[in-house]
């Protein structure tokens, strides 16, 4: 399965930059680790000279064998004088990307400069004679995809948005690399920064997202391409480092993509050997390229990935001409390359590189221009992208009138999904209960309103990490998506939870009106939070559906238990974190994460079952907070007890019997903190009035955060240290969740 | 590197329980996914008749292509009457295991019978044939190691300690399955069950335990064995799913283990089919044994893991053999194997089988004996290895005994470290600053703290995930615990974070008294938030050294800054969350740590500078919360002002203002919320008098949970939004994290 291009343009009489770097490598490789990293001294020696040349010793490809164990692989022989490469427009097109990273790093003293000066050379072939895109619309919706998962290396994607004319990224941009408010941060933002898909930096996350992007693209393919007409048709591009191929994020997301063969999905695998602790040789050894073959996964092997221009496009090429798998490009490349004493160390990964060195850099590399300034012929080349880019985004408007006029319904439908804009009373569709309705888990609640949905968002499509009839997340009237049925609406995640949440990003900053849900158990978004938390910062309203939310799972025990949970998640920036206690609350709760598209919901549901409230209601879930019951005359009751989820049965049950004892008694559902604390103080004060300080609140899970409620008089009836292996009703009991312990604590509070 | 081994003792005229299992999943193999799960209605016609013959269908070799493209591998032949197999003891015995685990997940009507009817056969021959332990004592030190990383299975190994004769696990034990307060809860717990050695269930994290454990032994082996005395020599086993292959926690763990040449961890991959969503072909259809081959494992495929003993036993002699790689042995075998209607299904994984299959279950396998019977013979059988494992164990102390004759010092040292007890006054090895000390980043800080300390914990190993420069935890005076160097105490983890907390886990419970840390950005606990949960669970003293701890980290922006991390291990049970100010608290916080054996420590360091503060110490740390500064003469301050670490220098900033303007102030700090919430009431007055209301918090993070110590009338300086990429000085601007922004919220709180 694997292959490899070499370039054969050999000059006579001089050994090249491109050579040192194999030599460097080759070298590298067969020296031993040592606590301080990779001893760059042995290459003291080699250090380019000013012109390009050097001398350099000859190297033993068995040094490789570690790395170069799949079979095809041929040793690049492409060799060529510096001198004839910089006076090619190619060459100075990518000098000009190095030199805007060095320089923006340089300035702002802070930033990663060896991948870019690296990854230059592919990155420069994807954006300017690739990838189809339209700089003047970042959000065309046929663009092809790029993802940054080595987001570290940010400044050679701002590189690409500038010279490609986003309105984005401009001069003074790259200027303010770094800086409060530019539209440059220290790792690719898509909320700040149009041209840029996702937000990466915590790695091992991008090509996760990149594999949902490609999964969306696939389902919207088979979905609304039709045999005469094609309106769905992009690739998706990532570049992904060292780092990214140790997380085990990446392995599950890759594992999937090989199995859902996501033949548009391509993955450049910046093989530079250099990670921030040294050489790649202390903890990285495995042989990736055939780790991906067991992953079903097309290989390739670019072995100059620093010159060997032609065989970064012949790759691409292949890679494009598989359609039944993925294809993993695996570049070798020299992180810095171009720095005569910083090049293939780990001290160009994430460091500027100083005046000197940066002095040194233009010398070595004949870069005689000022800081940030980009050629005229350069410049000229790239400008045509505008043109080039309107006329892709034509091309596939005046295709998709066609379409519309052989399929008006389906285009119709088409266009209003990826408008993004939610159909007309969709919301009608949730399903209302009333206390006659059978008691249920709120898991099950969920499966009834997801089902209910899935008719009207055609959008809606998600899935478990191998949970489907625990979380009861299948949409009947779908298949699978897979390989061979991508226009199903059933996701198979498998157990992969943390790729799960990042597919998920990705096909929700896919921008096609897609709807994405996962789950799994409410304690395994530890397993996702890293993803989660990615959800948040970067706005994708993605669904999290996650059932069996506190002790109440029973006998599996503490280790699938969660305790701290909740408590987690409401510390979270823009997150919301809902946890319904019924049928209305659960549909309240889907009403409120459908229409939040750029914060995700968590839902906490319950594996038991749950009576219906009378006092609930989908209007309450959406004020975050309000009163379930109340028989107090005015906005003074005796005391307030306060729950979510399956214990607010438990403080409707103590009400009845605080009531009976002739209390005023309030009972307030806190189904999402969030929404709560964003209403106004006059409708805080009409739930949770100041003058009453008599509270206590009910919850399975940690105590922690519920003083914002209850106030410096007020109990907290929860859980504070790790649950147990039992019958439900045993641990209710035993944690002192029951309305006996709650009216108690209540009596302690009124006292 | 595969190999494969097959039994054939061919039997005529009759086909078995073993063919028709392999026809089964042969015949799975080629159909297709669908919604609903594995279709198991294809083979309803082909249940075992009761004397265990069957007609089945011929199958063909290529329906297996996807996970037998390893060419070494031969079809097993290997077919024999059941009613054969069930003469013989070892089959009686390992039946014996079935219906132990059968019976008992009927009793509790919960758990998860599948895995251990099928993995019964392994089970067996570690336990009964290869491992040395002794169980009268489960702490024995040279004992293998043995691992249940598919944690749901628990049953396969309470049944089998019970049979081992383990005092832990009783027959009552085995009938209290999943019961409040019983041994044998519903995933295995080890500070519930000796035996036991860690707490699985979350997939994929046993075998990341296990890779920790081989690490241990290795690492031990290395400094304490002598060419002519070896005193540290045992295996680590595990038995994973294939839950815990989709994780990418093992694929971390394993590329770890590949890289570190662990000889003797030696891991059985259930190749059963199955998983909670049906079959595995809907979503896990990688290469396993390639995907090992890439990771640098020795890989063997046992066909028959129903009845192939032999082929079992073979494994495990070539896996012995292979020295220099860990070992994968794929065995392939039937969940529920002998349930003649569910084996081979969902059905079978997560649910009691219901009494009518048990009893067909029973007539099937030949097994007329009542629930939680054991035949005599069997138990006669196993009752051998009391004395047996008191045998190794006095062997192994007479070896201990040769050894400490020639080597006194080292066997000392030895004993000394595996009895878990600190070296005598090794706390005065902690450095001691004053006002004077130079200021400095609480992560060199630690540094310091963690290389003097190195000096007299001759437990102590660790590092970190990538960022060792970062994170500054190098133990100088130690090279880089790798392949070929064990003996060091630098570990590489690369960047796997997931795998680095539970690796630290599984060494941690080696029970040798190694004092594992690891280290990586605080933020970046997203990523291994589910291990470090499994420390406070299972009471590992896992010390987790996470720098970069705030917004002023600076220029890497959101991606990288935490905000919610403080609160949300606040949140965890059993977990410290100590975030020192200067150097005496970050003494204090690795004192604490340090002495802390039985539960995490998570230490929040700045990267950058702060100066020494005149009031903090040590003791003050241990306190978790105290008087920094105070100028009332009563404890009566005006006004109280709250901190953590790199924030207190703020606090006290802004104290000095409000004391020049004539106030009583306080600053407190509040290192350790969990060890200050352990301190007398009347400690804790003396700190927060309840008569002062007037008090304010101020710390780079979520406020979330603040309301605990700042009452109804205190207001929180903090960050409830995600941060931003920018320089250090701006950001604390920016959000409000001044002096004077303190200075004016107390003047709020005292108006």
């Amino acid at each position: 399965m694997a292959s490899s291009f070499t370039v054969s343009r050999a000059s006579a009489g001089s050994v090249t930059a491109t050579a040192l770097n194999n030599a460097i490598q080759s070298e590298r490789l067969s020296s031993s680790a040592s606590p301080a990293g990779f001893g760059f001294s042995k290459f003291a020696g080699l250090k380019l000279r000013s012109n390009g040349k050097v001398a350099c010793s000859s190297r033993s490809s068995s040094q490789r064998r570690l790395r170069s164990s799949a079979p095809k692989v041929v040793r690049a022989a492409a060799v060529e004088t510096l001198e004839a490469i910089s006076t090619g427009l190619i060459e100075k097109s990518i000098n000009a990307i190095r030199f805007l990273a060095i320089d923006a790093v340089e300035k702002a003293n802070s930033g990663h400069p060896g991948l870019p000066m690296g990854c230059a050379p592919m990155g420069h072939i994807l954006y300017d004679e690739v990838m189809r895109y339209n700089p003047k619309n970042p959000y065309w919706f046929n663009r092809d995809r790029f993802v940054l998962s080595a987001g570290h290396g940010c400044m050679l994607q701002y590189a690409l948005l500038y010279l490609a004319g986003y309105d984005s990224v401009k001069e003074e941009d790259l200027k303010g690399f770094r800086q409060w408010g530019s539209k440059t941060p220290g790792h690719p933002e898509n909320f700040e920064t149009p041209g840029v898909e996702v937000t990466t930096g915590p790695l091992g996350q991008g090509i996760a997202n990149a594999v949902g992007l490609a999964l969306a693209e696939k389902h919207l393919a088979a979905r609304y391409n039709k045999p005469d007409s094609t309106i769905v048709d992009h690739y998706t591009y990532c570049i992904v480092g060292d780092g990214c191929q140790m997380e085990g994020i990446s392995n599950e997301a890759c594992s999937l993509a090989g199995h859902w063969g996501l033949g548009k999905l391509i993955a450049f695998y910046d093989d530079n050997h250099i990670s921030i602790d040294g050489d790649t040789e202390i903890a990285f050894t495995e042989d990736v390229t055939t780790r991906f073959e067991g992953l079903g996964w097309h290989t390739i092997w670019v072995k100059n990935g620093n010159t060997g221009y032609d065989e970064i496009r012949a790759a691409i090429e292949e890679a494009k001409s598989v359609k039944d798998r993925p294809t993993l490009i695996k570049v070798t490349t020299t992180i810095g390359f171009g720095s005569p004493n910083k090049a293939n160390s780990y001290s160009v990964h994430g460091s500027a590189l100083g005046a000197k060195e940066v002095d040194a850099t233009r010398q070595n590399l004949g870069w005689p221009h000022p800081p940030f300034h980009v050629p005229e012929e350069v410049k000229s080349h790239w400008s045509r992208h505008a043109a080039r880019g309107a006329s892709f985004e034509a091309e596939w408007s005046s295709k998709l009138a066609e379409h519309e006029k052989k399929y008006p319904e389906e285009a119709a439908e088409f266009k209003a999904l990826i408008s993004g804009k939610l159909p007309e009373g969709w919301d009608k569709a949730l399903p209302a209960y009333t206390t006659e309705s059978p008691a249920d888990a709120t898991r099950i609640l969920s499966q009834q309103c997801l089902n209910a949905l899935a008719k009207v968002l055609p959008g809606l499509l998600g899935g478990s990490a191998d949970l489907a009839s625990s979380n009861m997340t299948l949409l009947k009237m779908f298949g699978d998506f897979q390989k061979d049925t991508p226009a199903e609406r059933n996701v198979r995640f498998g157990v992969r939870e943390h790729s799960m949440g990042a597919i998920c990003n990705g096909i929700a900053h896919h921008g096609s009106g897609l709807i994405p849900y996962c789950a799994t158990f409410f304690v395994f978004t530890d397993y996702m939070r890293a993803a989660i938390r990615i959800s948040a910062l970067s706005e994708a309203g993605v669904i999290y559906v996650m059932t069996h939310d506190s002790i109440g799972l029973g006998e599996d025990g503490p280790t699938h238990q969660p305790i701290e949970h909740l408590a987690s998640f409401r510390a979270m920036p823009n997150v919301l974190m809902l946890r319904p206690a019924d049928g209305n609350e659960t549909a309240g709760a889907y009403k409120v994460a459908v229409l939040n598209r750029k914060r995700p919901s968590i839902l906490a549901l319950s594996r038991q079952k749950l009576p219906h409230l009378a006092g609930s209601s989908i209007e309450g879930v959406e004020k975050g907070g309000y009163t379930i019951s109340c028989n107090a005359s005015n906005n003074k009751p005796d005391v307030i007890l306060m729950g979510t989820g399956s214990e607010l049965e438990i403080a409707e049950k103590a009400a009845v019997t605080l009531r009976n004892e002739g209390k005023a008694v309030r009972v307030v559902s806190f189904v999402c903190w969030e929404l709560f604390e964003e209403q106004t103080p006059e409708y805080k004060e009409s739930v949770l009035p100041a003058a009453v300080a008599a509270r206590v609140s009910v919850e399975a899970g940690s105590t922690f955060g519920w003083e914002r409620y209850l106030g410096s008089k007020g109990k907290a009836v929860g859980i504070d240290r790790f649950g147990a292996s039992a019958p439900i009703g045993i641990l209710y009991k035993e944690f002192g969740l029951t309305a006996e312990n709650v009216v108690a604590t209540a009596k302690q509070v009124l006292a």
